[in-house]
């Protein structure tokens, strides 16, 4: 024998006791629960396993002898083979029901069963044998108005006009062709591709169960029990019952199928075997409590016995889930920390948002990019005014716009959803609308956005016009017409206990990013730990705000931007007023205005031309000035703190306004405002900002008599401030990183732009994940790593944070724990999820 | 006394002899220089120096005993003060003559000199004193029409009336009035400030020299003579004579002063007294043979005998410079590695284009960024058409934009000179212009732009109408009105020599970055190490390309693409082999198509309209697509390796183009292509384009038969491309750094934008350089430094290197030096500075 040949193992077939060595990580989650309802001394028909590598030997043409595996069982009885794989969301073949079966079994169960029913077993036994072991075309096989007995002759006669020789009637040979075609259906290509994509590796074992089955004459049937509901997990008896069926024959829908407990509906099992009823009840009872979930039982019961068939995990929505896992750890049956585990986070977004009914009928008219989740149906309009117009008639209206910016915000605040043309996760449009929690999606450039003549062509050329009806589906990224079913968000009492024991072992905190008292409603309801990122910029484009904020732009001199100025700062100090309070003693991070100025002016004529008059300019004037402030780059231009060193005034109004409101919170504890510097790239940047806010903060404790304090950080967004944090750090009593912004440049890369081909380099596996989705550890988080290593050697007590659209992903929170980061900052929306990711993490290496 | 009191120190007053311990560092430039001429035994008068730490007692207050000073001379004699600073540059207070007169001394030399230069001498020094000692009012005492004695009579009262005492008669008292005043000047804020720009320290000392000044009967007078042309420096005796003089009196223009050699304009010194001339002759020869430079020398003839008051080094224009140097060298005065380091690099850059001459009136119209050096003259033309034109008709040209694009290249190769309104140092007119060796001023907000009219408004509102003269100037920034006197550029025999001596002991490459056949003649003509960048979007701006390009970008499909990249593959291939020819086996690095599309397309109404035709499309479809292509921030987005990724047919054409002309290339050494990928974020991209580039030239080979070598390698323009050059690395034959586009990425800061606030930045000392201009060794240096490391770790021979703007600058060849690069490349016109620079690098730590 060569050396690399390998050894001729045994094959492993192992007969279900409750000492057999049977581990789901070598026959299967199934195998391994069948074991398990074994030792619970429940009754389990007798069972036999293959294991993994059996299968891989069987799969590769090493057939074991099945006689041996027949020889577990009692002569005669018929067999039922299904798979066991070790998740069993990875799918695998179909279970194979009455293996065995033969015209001389038929005969024999005839004098039991009918000749009737008899027929019908051995018809059913060919039909599938035909078709998933000799893969022949089922057309041919189909069920037929004939009577069992001819059907079954002409089955029989198929069969052999195919093959070429007749049915086996070979019990072995039955089981061996089964065997077989179940272990290749698991390599083959599109299964395999198909769990994969579920997460398998390219090696995943598949396991599979020979069982006993029941069958007896009287009261026989099958059915499937469950003790809470799939759609709430509340406590509930829910599954049916089916006389004379095999399998989970008894949920396809027949005519004479019970309910289980008395029903006003119909007949129950509960009525017609109430002894039997109460049997399975334990059982199911029973399995829930030692198997620690609810389980979807699948049983027989045969002559009044109940036998108990399989055991799976009951199916559950993500709202179930939690509420499952909340009563699990109520119930005793698993500990606090386990239910915090069993929730996955991403599942609770769900819950957060309105979806479109998981029955209703999706009618799509183009797709784009799944950019804020939750589903929302209104009236389209096209302008923000048309949005906030129909808001104040108080109809529901989806904003479309071929992109978003600051100016539609109001509007955005308005509509029950956005839709735009261009743009990817990180656009304008999809930051805010997380941000709102507003349904949004982007660059849905299938459909063709004509906006100037208010309407939208869908992909199949249908016309969508301003005023008609359709619905957002942010989560899909789906387009509908008309208005689908929506269902409702639910933050009921079993979503705040599970966020409430995971704040318990939570061990990084989770503020939000929150620009308005409605953004800091939301960061409360959510029980955020602050507000980690409030952005100042959307504090000047409500209407009577924009039109001071352009007349500062338009100032000729320091008085005069100064006294614009003055008129903003009572507004701006109101703003900040209404935070604090909302936040009531959290700490609250503002920063200081940070886009290029330009953005704050109208880009089209009709606009400019208003602006215009409203200057009493002249409205060369006006388009002279945009056109200065144009940028090639605005990313990479005039922003940030370089607009606060070229233009002091602009720092110094927002500094006397947090410090203003800050004196003028009254009563409960109060918040000690954090104000940051954004885009900064050198030390004396920071050196020069603090200087005049310091000297504001000394000029409003002189002047008002008060005293207060406050913190001073910056927003680390460049690779260079990442790189010199060890020059910067010592100005600092936090740095938070901003990651768009660093994954921008560190990439070369802008958000805007790269919608255009992300998907495709994605798919391509040029990145193996979006960079602006989920945090790129090796090029971003180096800065990051680098930054906080250099940031605490030189000031060992700074706080350490990430804001940005990767705040809340569970990938960046463990990224910021292991950097030891203080918190994390992200949408309100995204808090809960954030807070159950980050007690997840705590939780981990506890659990294993 | 108390501890930290200074300890009072005996004022340093050294008598200059041969072995007197004096010291630039401690008496300044010019007490060491008269030392040497002492220690050469050149007949210079007594002479006595002050060290830095006396004139600065002096300054303080504590003047030490004048008397002392004056016992050190031979009582009676008249002395001159003057400065001696650590450098020359640095300035000084002016020389204070004939200290010492009085109406006692006057009546004693009118026996020597007669009574009116008696009389002229005296009143000379109290006019000075008066105005620069006791600092009176200048107008009082001008030089008048009246007598001298007189004009004396006159000052003496005037003097006497202001300062309310006599005119000081003691000599002590005189010397101690001229120290202080000197010694404060010195300590003055202007004064500080003047020499600090010239980099002169905060602590920087002033010695002071007072020499007995040689007055004689007779053959008496002063001069000044050097034995090199200050403005070629060739070998010619220059200076003047002037009889009866002091100082530099000789130089004042009077109207009786001598020539130093026989000369045909009027009378000289040779002839009027040949044997003072020939032993200032001998001295002037031995002081540039010991002092090792040429010297200019400031001389007196008393009664015939020679003496020699100080040497200063010859002033010199920058041509005159590299001349002087390499003929002492030849001369065997100093070794030919010091005549290298004796060069300042950036001082070529004047040497390689045409200057506006020195005395040349300059009308200033207005003013802008220096951005590309030199001077042209021609007349203003709006258009690249139109530059294009002109260059047809031999008529020079100004070409005057907004800004330029690619489109504009065919138009600044055929004008003489740019000019935009806007952009910095780095935009795309300052890079292309440097590029081209074409003068170029940018950003000249100053004046107004109106270029749909055609006119610029001057900064007086002057008109410049198309069709009218004007120079620019961009080595100053300027714009002049009209066409005043240039100076042609030299590259002489003994500019050449020395580099060619600076090619010796130089240790890293310098590259040109080459676009065009015209790029590479001059990087030959410049003797570059090769080509290390040649951008290939270049080649498809030219006319009938563009089309074919176009065609290219709206093709519907791959085989339309491919179609059109067909066309423009026999162009590319002729572009490389006429590249390969004139490099003639020098490397030359290609870089792959780089910028994103829309830049090839027409951005106004007018030329979409003339593209829609060319195409036979609609114009809808044209604006819809250039709209398509439009991007937020055109520098963070579908551009580069990205663009390679999504339309490979277009790297294709171009790696086959390039392969092609490398079997195409006939005789001599051939070249040996490297191709370099841009804007590289990960190694999935490098293996990605790596692998259709080797089937390419699998592809070549096979059809062609003929074998090949070529390189491999990327662009590191992007942070994290720097992070993960140790993945990047493997898949390398080089790597080469674009400092431009990382440091913009870096900092966050488009240079486009930049221009904006870039030059207050770094007035207020927020960046102490602009980062585009000198590389930011912290942040953007740390990044080459990380990618260098890991690089070579990964793949120890890699190529490392750096192109770009930043290339030819001595800052960022010393970084490249030490970081170990193969070579840096700049453009062709910065190839002689680079080299210079380079080989004084190689030269610094064996000098020193």
């Amino acid at each position: 024998m060569r050396k690399d040949e390998p050894m001729p193992q045994q094959p492993d077939i192992t007969l279900v006791t409750p000492t057999a060595p049977i581990a789901v990580a070598t026959h299967g989650g199934r195998a391994k629960c069948l074991q398990r309802l074994v030792r619970l001394d429940l009754p389990v028909p007798r069972t036999v396993v293959l294991s993994f590598d059996t299968v891989l030997e069987i799969a590769n043409g090493q057939m074991p002898d099945a006689g041996m595996i027949l020889s577990q069982f009692e002569p005669g009885v018929l067999l039922c083979v299904r798979p066991s794989s070790e998740d069993p969301d990875w799918g695998g073949p179909g279970a194979m029901m009455n293996v065995g079966m033969s015209a001389e079994r038929r005969d024999a169960l005839a004098a039991t069963l009918g000749e009737e029913e008899a027929t019908r077993l051995y018809l059913r036994f060919v039909q599938s044998y035909a078709v998933h072991v000799a893969r022949l075309d089922p057309d041919e096989f189909e069920e037929t108005e004939a009577a069992p007995d001819v059907a079954l002759a002409a089955a029989l006669r198929a069969y052999e006009d195919e093959m070429e020789t007749p049915f086996p009637q070979d019990p072995a040979e039955q089981l061996a062709g089964v065997l077989r075609s179940m272990a290749r259906a698991w390599q083959g290509t599109t299964a395999r591709l198909l769990r994969q994509a579920k997460g398998a590796p390219a090696d995943a074992g598949l396991g599979l169960i020979v069982q006993q089955m029941a069958l007896g004459q009287g009261d026989c049937g099958s059915g499937v029990m469950q003790l809470a509901s799939s759609e709430t997990g509340l406590e509930q008896i829910t599954g049916r019952y089916l006389g004379r069926s095999q399998g989970r024959e008894a949920l396809g829908g027949a005519s004479d199928v019970l309910y289980l407990e008395r029903d006003p509906r119909g007949p129950s099992l509960e009525e017609a075997l109430p002894e039997a009823f109460e049997v399975l009840k334990q059982h199911s009872a029973l399995m829930r409590h030692r198997l620690r979930e609810e389980m979807q039982v699948e049983f027989t019961i045969q002559n009044g016995e109940v036998f108990i068939l399989d055991g799976v995990r009951v199916p559950r929505s993500n709202r179930a889930g939690v509420r499952i896992a909340v009563r699990l750890a109520e119930d005793g049956i698993i500990p606090r920390e386990e239910a915090v585990c069993r929730v996955e986070p991403r599942a609770l977004a769900e819950l957060l948002h309105r979806q479109v009914a998981p029955g209703a009928e999706r009618d799509v008219l183009g797709r784009g990019v799944a950019a804020s989740p939750g589903a929302a149906t209104g009236m389209v309009v096209f302008t923000a005014s048309a949005a906030q117009a129909a808001a104040a008639r108080g109809e529901a209206c989806i904003l479309v716009r071929r992109e978003t910016s600051p100016e539609d915000i109001r509007g955005m605040h308005a509509a029950s959803a956005v839709l735009t043309e261009r743009g990817g996760m990180s656009s304008h449009a999809a930051v805010i609308g997380r941000g709102l929690g507003v349904p949004c999606v982007v660059g849905a450039s299938e459909l063709r956005f004509q906006t100037r003549r208010k309407q939208l062509i869908a992909r199949d050329g249908r016309v969508v016009r301003d005023g008609d009806t359709i619905t957002i589906d942010g989560s899909t990224g789906e387009v509908l017409a008309g208005a689908p079913r929506l269902i409702e968000p639910v933050l009921d009492d079993a979503f705040r206990k599970l966020l409430g024991w995971a704040d318990e072992v939570r061990d990084i905190k989770v503020r939000a990013n929150a620009d308005t008292p409605e953004d800091a409603e939301t960061a409360r309801m959510f029980e955020a730990d602050g507000i980690g990122l409030c952005r100042t910029e959307h504090m000047f484009v409500e209407a009577d705000r924009l039109t001071v904020m352009r007349e500062m732009i338009f100032a000729d001199t320091t008085e005069e931007r100064r006294d614009a100025l003055d008129l903003l700062l009572p507004m701006q100090r109101d703003d900040f007023r209404d935070l604090f309070r909302i936040m009531a003693g959290k700490p609250v991070c503002i920063r200081l205005l940070d886009p290029p100025l330009h953005e704050f002016l109208p880009t089209n004529r009709v606009d400019q031309q208003a602006l215009a008059e409203a200057l009493d300019r002249p409205l060369s004037e006006v388009t002279r000035r945009v056109e200065e402030l144009t940028e090639y780059n605005p990313m990479l231009g005039m922003r940030g703190v370089r607009l606060g060193i070229a233009l002091p005034e602009i720092y110094d109004m927002q500094a006397r306004a947090i410090f203003e409101a800050t004196i003028a919170q009254d009563g409960g504890e109060p918040v000690v405002p954090e104000i940051m510097i954004p885009l900064v790239t050198a030390k004396r940047e920071v050196e020069l900002v603090k200087t005049r806010v310091d000297a504001v903060a000394a000029e409003v404790r002189t002047r008002t008599g008060a005293d207060f304090d406050y913190k001073l950080g910056v927003m680390v967004e460049t690779p260079r401030a990442a790189l010199r944090a060890g020059d910067i750090a010592p100005y600092c009593a936090f740095m938070s990183f901003g990651t768009n912004d660093l994954t921008q440049m560190t990439y070369g890369l802008s958000r805007d732009d790269a919608g255009r081909f992300m998907s495709a380099y994605v798919q391509q596996g040029v990145f193996p994940e979006d960079p602006f989705h989920t945090l790129d550890r090796d090029g971003v988080g180096e800065l990051l790593t680098i930054a906080a290593e250099r940031g605490r050697r030189a000031a060992p007590d700074i706080v350490l944070s990430i804001c940005g659209e990767h705040g809340g992903s569970p990938e960046s929170i463990e990224f910021c724990r292991e950097a030891g980061f203080d918190y994390v900052s992200c949408s309100p929306f995204r808090v809960p999820i954030a807070r159950l990711a980050a007690a997840q993490l705590a939780l981990k290496p506890k659990i294993v």
